[in-house]
Parts: C-alpha cells; sequence; structure tokens
C-alpha cells in the first residue's frame, strides 16, 4: 500500500489476484490493510489539502502530465500484469491506457483553462442605498476524495481513473481504496502517481492508496472524517453501501456512485425496416466488446413487433452465434453473469434467442440473447436488472402505445440510443423527451459501448444508473463534481487569490457584473 | 391552497397566523390539505415539465418577469398582511418585496443569458482512430421541484423566493408547501404566480401551493415519484428530517437545505486595537437587525483577551442594553429564543454581559450578549447550537493558537467575518485557509446580514450550514441546483435543441472542441 510517500505492507488478509483465463491466483501477494492505515492515509491526505488546492494552475496541470508520463514509463510490465489480471487482450489494454493517460491530459488543460473556477467579481456600488458591496467568487475543492476503484477497467477507471483525475484536477487529495481484481496493476499506477507527487514537489498526503475489504477499510474510508466526497463505480449494491453510510456521518458527504445501467436501444420502425439486419449485427458488436465490460452495453432492444423485427432478431442471433466466448474480468463477474442468464431463462414470458460460442478459459463468457413481449416486461421488474456481460433482451411491442409505455417505464439509465430515419422523425419527437428524463446521453444509429473522454460528454443519468445525476464521471465536467463555490466580501486586493484579482493576472475567463469577459 | 389553475380548499385542519405584536390569531382561516392534493399538484408538475422545459428562454423570463410585475401589483395589501403575520415593519418589508422582485428579475436575466445551459460542442473526428462521434451537451431541468417556504422572509424566502425562482428558471415546475406562519400572504403572493402562469399560456401545472402540516403534506410531498429535488429554509431539525426523507425514496433525491449557521466574526488583534469600540456597536446593530431574522446573523464573535477585548466588549454592551426589543415572527421563534437565551445563561463557563431592552409586543425579543473563554468553548458543543435570534456569544483566547484552535473547531457555518488592518495580515494569512474550508461566504471589515443578490454571491457552506456545500440558495448560482447535463451523440440536425445546433441561433456562449466561443 502506499501512504503519503511510504510503501507498506498491510497487516491483514492476504490478497491475490486471479488469473481469469486459467483460474489460478497470480503471486505475488499483496495484503490488506486496516483502519490505522486509513486513519494515516487520511490524516496526510487532510494535512496536504490546504497547499494543494493552493498550487498554481501550471504547477496542477504539470502534474497530472507527470503522472500520464510515469504511466507510459511503466512501459509494457503495466499491459503485462494488467493482462493477467483481467484476462483483456493486450489491444485492449494499450488502448485503456491511452485513454487513462489522455484522460490526465485532458485534465491538464481543463485545469489551465481555469473555467472551473467560475471566477465571478460583482463590483461595488457605495453610492447605491443599501450599498452594494464588492464581492468576488471561485470555486475550491471540497476536500480528501476517497476514490473506491472499479473492476471493469484496470487503468481507465481504477487507481489513476477519472475520478482520481478529476478530483486531482479539482484540487482535492485523493485516498484510492484499490480493487481486490487487479492489486499488481493498482501498484504499478499508485506508485505512478507516488513518483508523480514527488517529481512536482507536493506534499505527499496527496495521493495514498490502500487494499483491503470493503467491511473495514472501505467504511473506515467513508466514515473518515476527512473524506469530503467519494467516488465509485461498481455495482448497484455497493454503490447503495456507499451512500447510506456517507448519509450516515455526523457530517453527510456527497457520493458520485456509477451503479448499474441497461441501456435501453430504440429502433424505430422505418429505421427497423430499412437497416434491420444490419443493426441486429453491429448491435452484437457492440453488445460483445470487451466480454461485456462496458456500463453502456446494449442490454434491452425496443421495437414494434412484425417481419421487420423477426429479420432483426435473426441478423442478431446469427451474429450472436457466431461470437466467441470471451474471457470475463473477475470470477465473481463470470458467476453473476451464469447465475444472471440462468435467472432470464427461467423467467416466465422470457424465450432464449440465441447463445454464442462456448469458450475454454476459466472465466469464458458465452453471450446470450433473448426476447420478450411489453407485457411480460412491464409486469416484470427483475426483467429489468442488469446482467453485467454480453446478454441482451429484446421487447417486442404490439403498438406505438406499448412502445412508448415502454420507454416511460424503465430507471435511470447512462444511455439510451435510438436508431431511426428521416421517416421517423415523429415517433423519435415523442420518444426523445422521454429519454431526456430518463438517461445521461442519447445517441443516434450508433452504438452506446464507446464513452468518449471529451468536453460534451455525459457519462452519468438519473437513479439507479448513479447516485448523482447532476454531473458525470467521464469527460472535462467531472471536475465539478469536487468543487464548491467560496465568496469573499470586501476582501483588501493584497489577500485576493490570483484568479480573483483586479488585474486577471491569470487571464482567465471571468463573470463579471453579469457579463463573461476575458483579460 | 392552489394546484394548478384552481383555488381550493383543504379539508383538514384550521390554520391561521398569529400577528406576532399581539399574539393573537389573524382572520381568515386557512384549511391544511392532505396527501390527495399532493398528489394531484404533483401529477400536474409532472404533466408541465416537459413542455414547461423547452419554453423559449425568452418565454421562460417573460414569465419571470409576470411573476414581478404580479407582484408589485399586489400593491400595500401584500405589506399590510406580511406585516400583520410577521410583525415585520413596513420599511423592511417593502425592502424585502422589492428583493423579491429584483431576484425573479435578476433570474430572468439568467435565463436570457443561457450559460446555465452550458451548451458544449465536440466536433466528430470521423478519421480519427476510433472515429470520435459528434457530442453536444447542455443542462436541462432535473424535474418538478418542492419548495418548503421558510417563516423569517415572508417575502423573499417564501412561496416565491429564492428556491421557486431558481428552479422556475431552471425549467423545473414547482410545487411549494407554504408555511403556517403567513398563510394569508402565502396566498397572495401564491396568486401572483399562478396569474402568471395563466398570463404566459403556460401549462397550470408549472405551479401549485399546499397548505398543510409537515408529518402530512410535507411528507408526502417529499416522497411523491414526481419529484425531482427539494428547496427548503429552517431549522436544522427540519431539514435534516426533509435529507432522511429523500434518502429513503426508492429514487433518492437531492435536498438543498439551508439550516443552521453561527456565522464567526473573527477580530484580528490591531483590528480590534484600534477599532474595536467601532465594531462593537456595529456588530450589535447588525445583531439585532430585523429581530435576528437573518441566518447570518453574526452569532459567534472570537478575539485575544485583554484590554482591547474588554474595550470592544463594553461598547458592544452598552450599544446592545439600548436596544429595543423588536418583534420577533412567530411564537414559536419567540420561544426558542427565550429558551436557548436562558440555557446559555445557564451553562457553566459563559457570563451574561448585557441585555437589550424589555418588550411589550407579545413576541418582544430581548437582545442578549454573552461571552466565554476558548477552553470553555472548545469543551462545551451546546455553546455551538444557534440561537435564533439577536443572541451573541464572544469566545475570548489566550493566544494566537487558541484563536486558530476555534476556528478550527467550529462547524459549518454560511459566513464567515474577519476584521483586520494590513497590521493583521499575518495573522489573516493562516485564518484564510481554515475559513474557506468551513464558510461558504467570507466577509472582510464588514457585517454579515447583508446578503446581496448578485452573480457572486454565495449563500451556502459546509455542512451544517447546509445540507450540500455545492451550491448557493441566494445568487445567480442557484439555479445550477436544479439542472442536470444531458449529452447527444450523432444527434441530426433537425432534432438539435436550438442552444445546440450548429449555427449557434440563439447567439449563446458555447465551448466548441474545448474552448468558449460565441456566436
Amino acid at each position: 500500500m502506499l501512504i503519503g510517500k511510504t510503501a507498506v505492507r498491510g497487516t491483514g488478509r492476504e490478497l491475490r489476484a486471479v488469473d481469469p483465463s486459467t483460474g489460478l491466483e497470480c503471486e505475488p501477494a499483496f495484503n490488506a490493510g486496516n483502519a490505522n492505515d486509513v486513519a494515516a492515509a487520511c490524516s496526510l491526505a487532510q494535512d496536504a489539502f490546504d497547499s494543494y488546492r493552493e498550487t498554481t494552475l501550471e504547477q496542477r496541470a504539470q502534474f497530472l502530465e507527470q503522472i500520464a508520463t510515469n504511466i507510459l514509463d511503466l512501459g509494457p510490465a503495466l499491459i503485462q500484469r494488467a493482462m493477467q489480471e483481467s484476462g483483456l487482450p493486450q489491444g485492449r489494454l494499450e488502448g485503456e491506457r491511452g485513454r487513462t493517460v489522455g484522460q490526465l491530459r485532458l485534465f491538464a488543460k481543463v485545469v489551465r483553462d481555469g473555467r472551473w473556477l467560475a471566477a465571478t467579481l460583482d463590483s461595488a456600488l457605495p453610492d447605491r442605498a443599501p450599498a452594494r458591496p464588492d464581492l468576488r467568487l471561485r470555486k475550491i475543492g471540497l476536500g480528501p476524495v476517497a476514490v473506491f476503484g472499479a473492476s471493469n477497467f484496470p487503468l481507465a477507471f481504477s487507481v489513476a481513473g477519472g475520478d482520481t483525475a478529476s478530483a486531482l484536477a479539482a484540487g482535492c487529495p485523493v485516498v484510492v481504496k484499490a480493487h481486490s481484481a487487479h492489486p499488481g496493476t493498482s501498484e504499478l499506477m499508485g506508485k505512478a502517481i507516488q513518483a508523480a507527487v514527488t517529481n512536482c514537489g507536493l506534499h505527499e498526503g496527496v495521493f495514498s492508496m490502500l487494499f483491503g475489504d470493503g467491511s473495514v477499510v472501505g467504511q473506515a474510508l467513508i466514515s473518515d472524517p476527512a473524506i469530503k466526497a467519494v467516488g465509485f463505480t461498481g455495482s448497484r449494491q455497493g454503490g447503495l453501501a456507499l451512500v447510506r453510510a456517507a448519509a450516515q456521518r455526523r457530517e453527510p458527504i456527497p457520493v458520485y456512485a456509477e451503479m448499474s445501467s441497461i441501456n435501453p436501444t430504440f429502433l424505430l420502425p422505418d429505421a427497423l425496416a430499412t437497416m434491420g439486419r444490419k443493426i441486429g449485427a453491429g448491435i452484437v458488436d457492440s453488445l460483445t466488446l470487451g466480454a461485456g465490460q462496458f456500463c453502456t452495453n446494449p442490454g434491452l432492444i425496443i421495437a414494434l413487433e412484425g417481419e421487420h423485427l423477426t429479420a432483426f432478431t435473426e441478423a442478431a442471433s446469427e451474429a450472436l452465434q457466431g461470437k466467441a466466448a470471451s474471457t470475463m474480468l473477475t470470477p465473481g463477474i463470470h458467476a453473476a453473469y451464469v447465475k444472471g442468464v440462468a435467472q432470464l431463462a427461467e423467467t416466465s414470458g422470457v424465450r432464449l434467442l440465441a447463445r454464442g460460442q462456448v469458450g475454454t478459459a476459466a472465466c469464458a463468457g458465452q453471450a446470450a440473447l433473448f426476447i420478450t413481449d411489453a407485457a411480460s416486461f412491464l409486469t416484470t421488474p427483475a426483467m429489468e436488472e442488469e446482467i453485467f456481460g454480453a446478454s441482451a433482451l429484446i421487447v417486442s411491442c404490439q403498438n406505438d402505445a406499448q412502445f412508448k409505455q415502454v420507454a416511460e417505464y424503465v430507471k435511470g439509465q447512462l444511455t439510451g440510443t435510438v436508431f431511426m430515419t428521416a421517416a421517423d422523425r415523429a415517433i423519435a419527437l415523442q420518444l426523445l423527451p422521454v429519454l431526456e428524463r430518463k438517461v445521461g446521453r442519447i445517441l443516434f444509429n450508433s452504438y452506446p459501448t464507446g464513452v468518449e473522454v471529451s468536453h460534451a460528454m455525459v457519462h452519468g443519468g438519473p437513479f439507479p444508473a448513479t447516485s448523482d445525476s447532476r454531473s458525470t464521471s467521464v469527460g472535462a465536467s467531472a471536475i465539478d463534481r469536487f468543487l464548491r463555490p467560496v465568496s469573499y466580501q470586501d476582501m483588501p486586493a493584497d489577500l485576493l487569490p490570483a484568479s480573483l484579482s483586479d488585474e486577471n493576472s491569470l487571464s482567465l475567463w471571468r463573470v463579471r457584473d453579469g457579463d463573461l469577459v476575458h483579460a
């Protein structure tokens, strides 16, 4: 474990990754920490907060870039370890490394731009009755952030993933609880960050990383008074446990938990008639990508019954049957997938359409495609449960009313997808406001599994997709999750932060007396 | 009660305001609603949401301005009724009406500017591998908002107050639970909004207003599935009850509860030495303003012991003794104040310095000033409890270390005030980061009771001052509380919202490929 600048071995139970292709444990063993380790890491984070949040924009941006450089400097050793611990192929992990590094560099740019400061100045009006004071607002970090690494993306959503990058960008020290599924990968990534802290001359408490069980280390972490916000990606059960624990603190804190989503895909009539077979094949490619590692997997497909849906179904089934089994990330994910598919197959009203090929790896995931009718779907809540992996359910609707009823029925989602042509415009216009209320990202004639790291991305959505729909965990806006505004009234000029100085020495975009202005 | 476009009398118990100057009930009686009334109002709000949130910026701004006009058109009848129900003098209520109208007009400007949409466009990069899709983000309203009117400002923080104005500005229908302390004022203000809904041709569900008890109407309102966020100003007990109820919903929702604050004021040594007597008189003026109706009352004064503190204390005591009792807002607030002052007077380590004049009104509040030493303060949590009204506690510190210890000890606050001169700069620099972590607004050489409605105001702060430090309940940024981002991927041009069109037909400030640009 990394507690500030030191590396320590926990005194708790041994943790070993399992190679999901063989089912065998990987060496070396790591050891779980305890509540004292958590307290030490959080205390350092608290000590680091005031100095870290007052680093200059340039210092903080360089720190994020240094982390990116240090990750690339890990070279093939990182990819090899991650392959062993996740079963993901080399190409996907190299791509994920690129995403992780790109994400850190994007946040470096976001930090330098300084728009996240929301610098706002209202001039004093001494002659008004009553006189108006001089008021200046900027945003500052919330405080130390606890990040719970995810298992499904061992690089991009883990130790140096989006939550860590955005919290560090916001000026918040980070304490990571590394996911036990990939401790070796976590150690490498954690050391890259730890080294960047030293490289940049920052307070050692800016970053710590702990191993351990949720019931001990996780619970202690979310309960520590120094922690002011939480980032999490994982199961609904895990996310809701964190939300509850955070609410029970003496001082409740925000939890950004990205949880389950089945990502409904709506096939509008003309699109289904004219492109049905092509979409059928395409959606199966999206569904099976990365053994179903994506939170944005298209797990629910909604269309009107009839010959065109039959053609779509045939094409999708055919494509799925040709899909080789792929190695799922962990034995736990694999077991949950097998169980979920078996339960869905036995659910009244559900019919199995096709299975993918059987695999030989220990955690081989065999894709699955099911169909049901809208009446059954609308009366069987279990059909809406996420099955994490390459399993999808088609919902066949009798008419437009039922189609829209299904759209209104589904819970909050990360994404909603619409396949349409110009001829489908009228029904698309009816569907659109429903989707806006239900999802964080609406796609047209494309597949939801790619999640671009950019400025206009929303990887979030209404509950239960996330615990807080007001934010995104991917993309530039993720920084906003860890900020709060502070207003300064009649502050002496020589005490003002640079972002709020009269001369705008940082050349920021600022709101002055209501208008957006540049230096 | 106003449920959409209809006015209905509740079937629950009779509610009458009490004139706090006489202690007598005011006619007419109003009647409490029940869960069916709540369901009807929420259902209408739900029905109104999709059309209301797609009103143009101009339509929505005109609606807010129409509410302001309708409030002014109520004329002296509004002021007279509010005087009777609150005991506040005419001048203060006229000022508060100006603030309320100004607030609505500020949000009209904010809506027209459209920066709240956070319109963000990332261009497609079809030749990149993998290709980047076209992504466009805007913010939309969260959905219908429940507003719990406050008792302390019957106009500016009540039916048509900041929570309602900012939620309507964000495109969210509002269901208000009016405070039972001023039902007549609430009815007048509610009708002004109801008329504006009709004037502007909006869906009737955009606004409803209910009377009733928290345990029935309040509970039903926060539990209704249509409600997606809550605004509240009041006691810590009331706010925490709402936070708990919101967390227990099937779909948890954000609660913006502005609760208790004792607003520490720090007198730095040279300021105390050179301006002590003047500050002593000034702080008493601030403390007693509006019978202590302000959440930002300076209830805690921290300074180093010695002759200068003695001089300050004498001046403040003298000023306080000359203050006439003022009529407190409600019998409940008055009773809590009397009890709180009595308890503090009996607390070990606390000494009464001065009382204001005794009054003759039923709810006359007699100001109070106490002193304690830092060692007692740091070990007696009860001393940190808010006494809502004109009561303050001076904390005398033995040295700089103890002074800073008190600053670190206090919980989250709406405001923190620093009185300083240039000679106090070194100690101010030590205090500043502590205050930034603790409060929403930091004031210098001024008094916290004025809360300007402007762009750079933060009326918020860390728990327990509010339930969500990421926001403000006063000022332009309050609109952000009721928004969430939605991203559109590869959306056909003829479906794009105007705010995201290629041609930028609304001439908005937008972020395009990371850079802020104007039409």
